[in-house]
């Protein structure tokens, strides 16, 4: 059975562009998926990169237009991964020129932007590359959490520490400004640990916030901080900052049940620990299962068990669960809609660190 | 040189109780101290318990009645090892008595019993067990702090979780009541984090914080959050919970500094995690050292390295610094201002939650 | 009910000794035993020494005749804590004069000596202080492999490594003279590998040795390995060195079984790794069980569940357990018989690491 | 400038064709290579693998006749990933024909067989993959090493432990049978540890070993064990084997050396761990190192410092630096001389678990 081919064009050349090219290249090693995907035009501000990136990958042509690329009828998806101020006024352009959207992570500068975007796609495939969903200590974790193995849940903790701030070769970057950004730490790192929350814990219903910046001057947070209550009746804790000096690419969280414990750390990201309180109690202990199978999430799909699987494989496997929804004709999570909801918490994290007090969360949020 | 006797009453019976016991008989073996303890009378309720803690530590009296034996003029010291209520009652009769005063944390139910305590002992030499002050892993990280290893502190990020509260069989006990504890969880785990943080960190300047009770009709909190700013600029979390499945005693702190980071964990008490960010960047890593000597903390005291302790020798350390601190006529830290310092927050901590609001924390807060 | 009094002396003033002594002092304070321990004698060769340990630990009299001393018709119990090559003497000399004889490890520099140290206390209560079996998380693998939860053993694998032998400062004590100590390392370290496996694993028939020593003229080991095969048809190796810098204290052993494993480690005593490879396969992992209750051996002995022991209660909980044995008239293991199966494997070591051969064991070895 | 074609005959269709082949589809992603891997043909004995390859990894031809293959004049590389018998014929057949030839590792059933190979590829390029010597922690190590960082080294502490033969679906495999795998754990697993010692540790000059079988009738060893000198004076052992109940893929060492240690374990094989003997004592701890940069081996390659890699990159690291050797006309290691280094103490394992003696290790073992 021949396979379908998707062109892609994918906006941007930096670090994350690398990340969604390899994945463009590797998903059909890896998954069984009915779509070949060409790698039509790379697009970008700089003549240098965009060479180096289409040597690199084998991007066919190369464009410094995004709109024109946009509009070309011969693209079945736009793929961007651009700074932050960007995504909207591609991701909308694409969609009304009918094309797929896969857009980096945080959707947008602001939940207004968020909720448009989110509007311009609602009949189009789309996919925001939350990707740590797909790894599979994560998947692993979810598929616990619905078996009911940690009962009723009372705690969610979540940090997300890397010390980019403290480096002053970083902070000249599009990241640490406010017009490209729209979020500091916020954006960046909170919006991860917000996606994996919603989506192993379930709504959050009200929230109290802190940001912080160390450097005067800089208009972005260095930090962001919160309280929340969840609609499931458990309580936790944010922590995202870019000055956490000796963690690299610490993504972690822990949930505390009646019935056990989870806890997972980016950094160590092919092990899931879990404590199962339902064992003997002289026998409780947390356990640390490396997640690279048998039967765990993708183990069919990456190698045997026992060999480990790195962050480029997070985007392989978002792609793959894409496309294959896709062939089903199913939605795939999370979408723009799921962005929405994450770019919501954000927005309250924004209103409450601005004015000291809890914010409760509804449906439309102004 | 003979050593001088020092007649000592202990009001109280439980675990804390056999946990000062065993500092009093064990002070002196890894102590060189000019002071002889005379385990003179314990006091409690209870009279089988008290027959057993006799037998057990060599108390040779027992007395069901806590004012007839601070009032005894052959008695030196009133050690209080009973539900927090009581405190203040003891210590300030025990002060009036003229007796040198000990007492177990959290030192009282209230900030205004709090300083009235520490009024009450102003001139007498006092001790408030906020022991894990003297795990040599968390003096090692105060002097690491003091020479500057840390550079300036962005983050105190700290942790106090333990799994009581989804016990059945705890629920009824003392601690889960606000007419014998004052607090739940804020005041008997959160109050070890506040006073780690203030001796490692200094002043809180602000903080809001949140509460939350699982248990319908429980009246004291099962968990408390908070975050908060410091004197020194940088920005804190606090979490510590009674719900905390998994954890058994993870009483832990982390802090991050523009030149490293250190990380603690009381059940892994003998280590202390150090990341030099001084060093090559490409060596940089978490350092885990073993604190057991040489020239560490108390490592002449104890065992030879790589020879761990145990929970009970942090009351051993604490009691063993207090004894050489009142021979040489010096004061001992903590002291009840400083557990007054720790009320404190707690105070802030009670007041934010009640209003959803951030809390300045000026010298007096009536 | 009164505690029958048993008068102790103890041949010995260092840092075993000091050990000894504070389990004497410990005892009654954590278990429950007819025997009130009276610290009559202590005996060395240097007068300071003698005075402070006196001093410290409460001895009420010094000598430095340890023939007169065992001669003593008020001493009910000889505790033996010097230089190797002294205790046979002493052991056998209390043994003649009908003394309980308690003997630090390993029991004698030869074979030889073991035996006729054992047959001296055929009809007397005796100990060999392999205080590691007593560490709760020792204990409980133990139970575990009694339970069968390991299956039929495959690997026995046993690490003691220290760095103490890198130490310019070590290398003049007892410890690095054939003439004193009788082996190095391999009495030092591998003695308690050697004990720890034949009560874990059972006997071993046979063994290939290697021993390495880096200094040039020391005449004892700095170093010992071996291969061996097990009565229950597992096999196993053996290292242990003073030249194992990075380590301080890692006596370890790790053992894979047809149902599981069991993983241990000295720095970190209080933890038993436990891998059940009977769980679903999707949920293995290696469990860490912080062995301090509930249900765990000597819980109830010492603190609460999450509050660890250190290295002083392993011989509380030795003498605890003699003490309770002795009292219902029972034998107490290890005992000198245990020892000479430790002396007896040392001794094939030493042989095969000569000969370069397999060398079986058997019941007598001459 | 254009990249010169390379057209790779793969022979093989297994796990490890598969993770071979993601190499050549990845190696010029990630290295800046002057050379175009083209995927010609593969070969196998199975039509239904060979058609499933093909299609994932987009072979353009299968083939089931290896001597054909080897023979075509369009080929210039000729990978070996097939069980181990059929090592030799194929790549003696590949060097006559003139093709360069990568081989899977262990190079041979048999020294004999391996020096043959040797000889036949001496005047072309050649490689074993030995693939975990390009693991960057392992790289740092190398570096550490060559920098002195160790000093003197005194002990090298091998173990590779999985838990295959304890799975009965694997016992049907190809390596469960002497007559094509040659050797059980000792060629699968046993080969990559010694790699790894001669690579870190230099020459083996005397060894003792033992192997066992647990399964009656088995013609290979289940598990593989040795006692060893090496030539720069350090002592060392060896475990390996498929008994390993608990671990997944646990490829470990262990090196202590006068002015520190090093430690890896491929199950985390993003972390070196290194202890300094050089810092001052009382901050001396194993340091766990992130190996992903900035500055260490390969990070220019892959992902930003955090970003880890899995177990594929460790292949494409292999063929990276073997291509890039190539294009500079300079010899590759590890080459099919260091396979025979690695078989010739193979050879002596297997000697010497026959005859229980030691055998010392010469330049020609015949």
């Amino acid at each position: 059975m021949p396979r379908q081919k998707l062109n892609v064009a994918m906006i941007g050349t930096g670090f994350i562009a690398k990340a969604h090219s390899n994945a463009f290249r590797q998903v059909a090693h890896f998954f069984d998926v009915p779509y070949e995907l060409s790698l039509k035009v790379v697009c970008g501000r700089n003549q240098a990169k965009l060479a180096s990136a289409a040597a690199q990958w084998g991007w066919e042509e190369v464009s410094t237009d995004w709109h024109a690329v946009v509009a070309r009828s011969d693209i079945d998806v736009v793929d961007i991964a651009v700074p932050n101020v960007l995504h909207a006024p591609i991701a909308i352009a694409a969609a009304k020129a009918g094309k797929m959207v896969w857009c980096e992570k945080p959707l947008a500068t602001s939940l207004q932007e968020a909720e448009g975007m989110a509007r311009a796609v609602r009949q189009i495939p789309n996919l925001v590359w939350f990707n740590y969903r797909r790894i599979p200590a994560v998947a692993l974790a979810k598929r616990l959490i619905n078996e009911g193995r940690l009962g009723q849940t009372f705690h969610y903790r979540a940090l997300y520490l890397n010390q980019s701030g403290n480096d002053p070769n970083k902070a000249a970057t599009w990241r640490y400004k406010r017009s490209e950004a729209g979020l500091g730490a916020a954006g960046d790192l909170l919006s991860h640990s917000i996606d994996a929350a919603l989506y192993l814990n379930g709504p959050i219903t009200e929230l109290t916030a802190m940001t912080h910046t160390f450097v005067p001057g800089r208009d972005v947070d260095d930090a962001a901080f919160l309280l929340a209550h969840y609609a499931n009746g458990s309580v936790g804790t944010f922590e995202a900052t870019r000055y956490g000096v000796g963690c690299r690419n610490r993504h972690a969280f822990e949930i505390n049940g009646s019935k056990g414990m989870l806890r997972f750390n980016l950094e160590h990201m092919n092990q899931l620990e879990f404590y199962d309180a339902a064992e003997t109690p002289n026998q409780q202990g947390m356990r640390n299962i490396t997640v690279t199978g048998p039967d765990h999430p993708y183990s069919e799909n990456f190698w045997k068990p026992g060999h480990i699987i790195g962050y480029e494989h997070t985007f392989i496997a978002t792609l793959g669960d894409f496309l294959e929804a896709l062939a089903r004709k199913e939605s795939h999570f999370p979408d723009f809609d799921d962005a929405v909801s994450v770019q919501r918490v954000l927005n309250a994290v924004e209103r409450s660190a601005a004015s000291g007090t809890w914010i409760k969360m509804g449906e439309s949020t102004a």
